[in-house]
């Protein structure tokens, strides 16, 4: 059994699962402000569920966390946007001394990537990008069966990675940046400037985009392919660098959303760089809706998170 | 004592090195047209050095290629713009079988970024991002003490990585790549058209642009700045990806360029997602020059080039 906890800007979510993933029980808190209480809310959930299932705080095979924001290698939490009050917080060493027992801590979207990889929609692959729609762009890079980690613990920025250079504003100070463009806010945008020219006069306001595009609505498919299409721009370059055998979608705006998949998946073929003479990747998307973060923390495993990055 | 070559699109540059990377011999031809006449070339280069140090083909601890283009991760040639009349050319199996003996291939570019990594600029550090500016960009990466090559073996083709959606041209036939902004080629026009602009009168129609920019030339070092922040831009992005401990900066245009080096570097700090937090990475300059693909083909190992993509 093992024990993974997602925690969010506003909950912090724990499952209890197999080894193969699957949701054995579950707990959510609403995640409170500043490091201690985040901390005192941490060790409850793990009590909470090591009484449920009768496994003891030191039987868990993993109790692993999954962070947003910049996470070391050795788990502090260096800066998270999402929890506003902690900055250079080592929850890794905390939980460990609270609980008496090794704790494993990644960035929550690298956790995503990882439950999709060993548990979802990329199982069996060694090669895969799993990129996660959502405010912002989250992403896992698993190459040669490993989630890719970094020096410092920071891989998988890829919302950051710029598209155009001078271009929008992102929230990160800089310009330019995919999440700006192919996240599941940018999605937003497209929609309300599309709804403003062609669905003015039918008075959908709160538009059901996709529902609407797999109607066959010929604004809403307009939105969703220019919206495929930039999203597949950040992944051709994301391919063209480590050149994955799987590419997964993920995030509430493409969350069992086939229209979604199968625009990235034709503007994919479009981007790639010799296109003609190369074996695409396959484009899936995410099994594991918002319990992939939680799943993948609790299937962390030693070996992928405790190499010292301070060469 | 370790073989490797450089195949490149005009010669073929062999060398017998030791497992330092030092270079003991070496040998060059003009690279012929067509894979049977290059495939006799190779031999040719691997017998005379082989007669030259005394060492049977059998002995070598590896005989490794360096090869421009798409190189698949059983030793294919897929595509290669550089060698015009080769195509899906199992070069690695033909080799094998002309001399009895195994042969190791690789990209050129993760090549040179091995040779940086193992024998050169960032010779003991396990995340390192190699760029070589030349033509167009080409690159390799180094992730947790692996040349990554990813599913087909086509990692690392950081030069089509796009910066600016919709922008330039490209010779792949898309628009907008990097290398259309940041290579050798891309240096080029920016002096062109800032010599128009400002050295018109000074007659220097062949002015060599960095001792312009180390003498202080106003001009000269306003065309490095812009390249710098150029490099900078797709630098930052693969960062926010990969997360190096060490960028290395080589090709024709960074040869010992402390100009480039540091305009890359200043604003590689200006382009970081959260700069202030994190730990930013080394920007060094290449140590082994044109030498680099052909070092780094004889330091191929079998660990690191073998596994079957296949999956």
């Amino acid at each position: 059994m093992r024990l993974g906890i997602d925690v969010g800007g506003t909950k912090c979510l724990a499952l209890a699962v197999d080894d193969e993933g699957n949701v054995l029980d579950r707990e959510r808190v609403s995640t409170p402000r500043g490091d201690r209480l985040i901390e005192d809310a941490l060790v409850a959930l793990i009590e909470t569920l090591s009484v449920r299932s009768g496994t003891p705080i030191s039987q868990w095979r993993t109790i692993g966390l999954g962070v947003p924001g910049l996470i070391s290698r050795d788990g502090v939490i260096v800066s998270s946007p999402n929890l506003p009050d902690v900055e250079n917080f080592a929850v890794r060493a905390r939980l460990e001394s609270r609980l008496g027992r090794s704790v494993l801590v990644d960035n929550d979207a690298n956790c995503a990537a990882r439950a999709e990889w060993r548990a979802g929609a990329a199982r069996g692959h060694d090669d895969v990008l799993v990129v996660t729609l959502g405010t912002g762009i989250g992403g896992g890079i698993v190459s040669e069966g490993r989630v890719l980690r970094g020096w410092n613990g920071f891989a998988g920025e890829i919302g950051h990675v710029v598209v155009v250079a001078e271009g929008r504003e992102c929230a990160c100070g800089r310009r330019g940046c995919w999440e700006q463009y192919a996240s599941g806010s940018a999605l937003g945008r497209l929609a309300r400037d599309a709804w403003r020219e062609s669905w003015a006069d039918s008075g959908h306001y709160a538009i059901d985009l996709r529902r609407a595009a797999e109607s066959g609505d010929r604004a809403a498919l307009d939105v969703i392919d220019e919206f495929g299409r930039w999203v597949a721009l950040g992944v051709a370059s994301l391919v063209h660098s480590f050149d994955p055998r799987v590419v997964v979608i993920g995030g509430g705006v493409a969350h069992r959303a086939e229209v979604v998949r199968s625009s990235v998946e034709r503007w994919l073929g479009h981007f790639l760089y010799a296109s003609h003479v190369r074996r695409h990747p396959e484009v899936r998307l995410a099994e594991h809706g918002e319990d992939a973060g939680a799943i993948g923390a609790a299937l962390l495993d030693t070996t992928s998170v405790t190499r010292d990055g301070s060469d």
